[in-house]
């Protein structure tokens, strides 16, 4: 069923970085991956990168993931090998790997809920080996990878695998971001900056973002932010009243994950206004529905499908959009422990994504 | 500025029903209400009808509500003066009133949000007297009254007021029901029927209809729900995880107004679904972000704006909808306090609507 | 690569409809087909029926189809066979199969456009062998075949496979009905009567149904139709701007094909109304641009994809919809010449759907 | 009932450009406008701009238009006088006039088509006198003015009455632009560049434009066209199918209003495409249904409804587009017949928009 025969790798190893429990990771030798279902197709890395999502799993957060999975869900690759049922990709084909496995069969992905894909979704780096390694397994290859063009910049295209998809679609798209909208962006880290670079696809009258730390501000602000607001003296909300003359905001954008944030968004955003919710929650929040039933919001959630990679890769190619400019650190793949530490010390570092290579 | 000299009841009294804080009204004669801008139209009321938020008011849950306000916000009328701005109607014409009073010049007005008119949204009975009276005046009568139709069922219309659009709007709009959908509305009062009746506009392929009575299940299930469910054994989310195949319902919509209900939408909301707020709430409510981040789901809110009362007026008059099917009591308006009564102890009367007939 | 080892009819003959040029068609042996991609799969035909389609390919007017072409692109059989690749279907598997193929990866397919897919699209009975045959292969089996509902009725849900999806969306969504609306079908054939059943799913106030036949008009009083207008007398605008008092219909449907009917259409889409065709066309028509530049209209075309084809399965199942109905002849499968003969004089025969049964 | 009273012009006259039949208009005495209904406002002018539509008035093309009209749909001005129906402006408030008048009040005005008001529309220089003038009589002033911002500059705003609306709403809304879309623009006259302008709000990934002058596409290049086409030499459809690999555009603009350029326009409107015309058309355009029956497209048509003024104006403050680049010529308003000759000469004069000031 497959063209295993033919690839001497096959039982061979490779260099991985292995999940042996909170707070505890490895670069070792692991088997080379080999084609499970025809659908599949193994990947070499030539370009990946580490997402604040791994930091919650070596912080013990996600428990879907256990001892011995190689973590990464982003990356770019050629294809070595790929199964019977793949018609898509051929051997030797440069790609992008999504974040995002998707059968695009099934009822979810029929929808274009690749996040909820029946035997998909996120998966790499979770329930299945991922791509920070020097090979990945890609299941149902043909809906989760894409073509990497010709002439393209690694370094800016491995944005396309999660995080300017998930600004955009969780953010931006759920936002519903509209020309001459005022937008507020709660959260400045790479999430919230791949919201900003994104929303701006829709030319907003005003994008505020607010967030604790400085630098991240300044960065914002040479992204294009039109206000910058630090809301350690606990005022922001009080500000972007008062910037919208009591009204609140069209979009509020939360890019973070916990309540305090939350809070500022169910605060500022105005009546007929979207709440987008792009952080990671572990707890709950309490909702202002005692206020906020009268209001004629839309509150929204969202894990990102990737629908959009092809749309952001044509933004990308016209010049409109520069992601490589998330791109602060660079190290060889082999070196991906200290990448992490950087990483894991991004605001004092000035860090937004890592870049790691595989050549 | 006005035709006010020719109107002989100008100077005259009328009777009304008058809040004089909680727990207090009185059947009491008030002055005939007289034109004070332009836009104003005075109506005699000939049918009214006493909402659940009538009785969140008498409870004092309402603040704005101050003591010497005549209440009630639905009503059918007919024209007795008009203002010098007011085009669309004239002394004689029989009206709807909307609950709502809109301008619609203002920026809300002009994006349908009605509710949110800048000199408007509700007011009657509220900010400014109402209808539960033999005369109202109506400020900006070219937006906030309709023509009631030659034939024209009194009954029937007055739940064109605020019953049926926010059971539409609130529910079954912001919650996109759409054919094929599974959809689940917590609570079987007034508002939740309004809901069930008018989601069947979209003929979704079932409706479960959720309550702790059984005889407003079996007024719902007489009027369309193709399940119903009692709650009080606290097993109502079991029993709709269990009757979807555990994915949870496309569209769950809360008509109730407290913790407990939305608790039941935000668990049996699918993937990929919306939870249409329709109740009025008191007090925050928790909202179990560490599940529903990635759930793909957006969570609506909305006071009524009545921008569909037109387009109900032509289903009605297809025949297509029986509103006059919620009209479960009949008094005369000057026995309203006896109606208040019966509306008080709806569960126990098995009352939905009450009709005032003023003739 | 197949499972094809293991059949025994492989090797064998079938019988089916067999096109020889315009006019010549012939009911004789083919060579049972075969597994030739992995993502096919063999099915075995228990129900077929006839399309409008078909008789304009014996006409000669589908230079796609060639002589020797097995015809008909709708079905209900059972999977007799699966190549690698097929992972949603096995023998024996109940099936519904879309006339349109759908690969379900390509840039198209990922839209929902799978009309249009790139290496399917409307193939059956066109470019490859069709389904008036005792067997057939379907490619794409997991993007073009159904799952058959436990207990369905066959006769029914044959016209999930074309004319419910294609009244549906080319003319019912593409036409956005909306409950209260006006909407009017020029055509009352088959395919008319499909946008007239599915219309209801949005409780329009009123629906007319213009045509020359008074037995076809009747049938679509019977379905629904508040308003049957016979065309005959060139008066059918003249009839429709009367009932709307001048406005004409917020959604005209042209569901025959031919510059007269399209011409009703545009005479009676209302200002800001949608018209949506359905027919197939030969020729260009003359559009009234001259008059319609500024009535705000949206004119829309459409090959049908059959993405509804799981929504209305479900509406079907609810009982909202009963499409066999639509069936009006029944014949054995080997008695097609005689089906093709009842359904080419279809209004003389009163013929909507025949039914061809293989047991 | 108005404030007439206490107007010193009342019975003055004043100068203004009439239309006397085709090729036939003087720059003479009127009477000052008075107050007709207690919605309308006088207003002095003090920057107006020609249409094109002004100069097909002046063929004779406009039946509507009639002998002893003042021209001009377009202006600035100073709120003179204002009925006793007029809440939103005052005396002296400075004001942007929408080419369209809007009761706000009509089923029409309800859902944003001010471009059919049942008492408005467009009508200022057409069937009422227009703004080629001192002053100016607006009805439904509310609903028709919008308040010119403080530091505003009358050269970019006057934009907003007509072009900008008419390009943004009937070629980029209805044309449904969308990031990462190929767009292509027949016409590079001030309508197709006020199209060109307003599209990249939605930041398309390519944008042609095409056009018989090669100065136009001069401009049409800087102003962000990213490829132009000369069509003259009758290979613009090849061209666009080239550079689109045979699938041709997302979305195709009409801006001219002639049979040749809406042809290029369903040339090359890929499947699944939308083509926006803009153009005012005298003549029926021949549409070829039988070949794009099956395209799934949507063809829109529009009268510019100026509902999205305000929206436009938020953008222009916010810096992100600078219409003020379509003045090319400027006059005092009493040099208006010079101004008529250099725009009725556009292409050789290099002319866009005049600005006529009165001062």
């Amino acid at each position: 069923m497959t063209t295993a025969a033919i690839n001497p790798k096959i039982g061979t190893t490779m260099k991985s970085l292995v999940y042996h429990g909170p707070g505890q990771k490895a670069w070792e030798d692991k088997p080379y991956p080999s084609i499970k279902e025809s659908g599949d197709a193994i990947v070499r890395i030539t370009t990946s990168t580490i997402c604040g999502t791994d930091l919650h799993i070596m912080k013990g957060d996600v428990p879907t993931v256990t001892d011995g999975r190689i973590l990464g869900h982003e990356g770019i690759g050629v294809v070595e090998q790929v199964g019977s049922g793949v018609t898509e990709f051929h051997v030797g084909d440069k790609v992008i790997i999504s974040c995002v496995t998707a059968c695009t069969k099934c009822d979810f992905c029929r929808k274009g809920m690749y996040s909820h894909c029946r035997t998909g979704g996120w998966i790499l780096g979770n329930t299945i080996d991922g791509t920070q390694a020097e090979y990945v397994r890609i299941p149902h290859a043909d809906g989760s990878l894409y073509h990497f063009p010709d002439g393209g910049d690694e370094e800016a295209l491995v944005m396309l695998s999660d995080i300017l998809p998930t600004g955009f679609e969780c953010g931006v798209l759920n936002g519903q971001v509209k020309p001459g909208d005022t937008v507020a962006i709660v959260g400045a880290g790479p999430v919230g900056l791949a919201v900003l670079l994104t929303a701006q696809f829709y030319s907003p009258a005003a994008i505020y973002v607010i967030d604790l730390d400085d630098n991240r501000l300044a960065v914002a602000k040479k992204f294009g932010a039109t206000t910058v607001i630090n809301s350690s003296d606990g005022k922001a909300v009080e500000r972007v009243l008062e910037l919208t003359g009591g009204a609140g905001v069209d979009v509020a954008i939360e890019a973070v994950g916990i309540g305090a944030t939350f809070d500022i968004c169910q605060e500022i955003v105005a009546a007929g206004g979207r709440l987008a919710n792009v952080g990671v929650h572990g707890k709950p929040v309490m909702l202002h529905l005692e206020k906020l039933w009268s209001h004629n919001i839309a509150l929204t959630t969202r894990l990102v499908d990737t629908v959009t990679l092809p749309m952001l890769l044509k933004i990308v190619l016209s010049g409109k959009l520069q992601p490589s400019k998330l791109a602060t650190h660079r190290f060889a793949l082999n070196d991906i422990q200290k990448a992490y530490e950087i990483f894991g010390n991004a605001a004092k570092e000035s860090a937004l994504k890592v870049i790691l290579t595989n050549k």
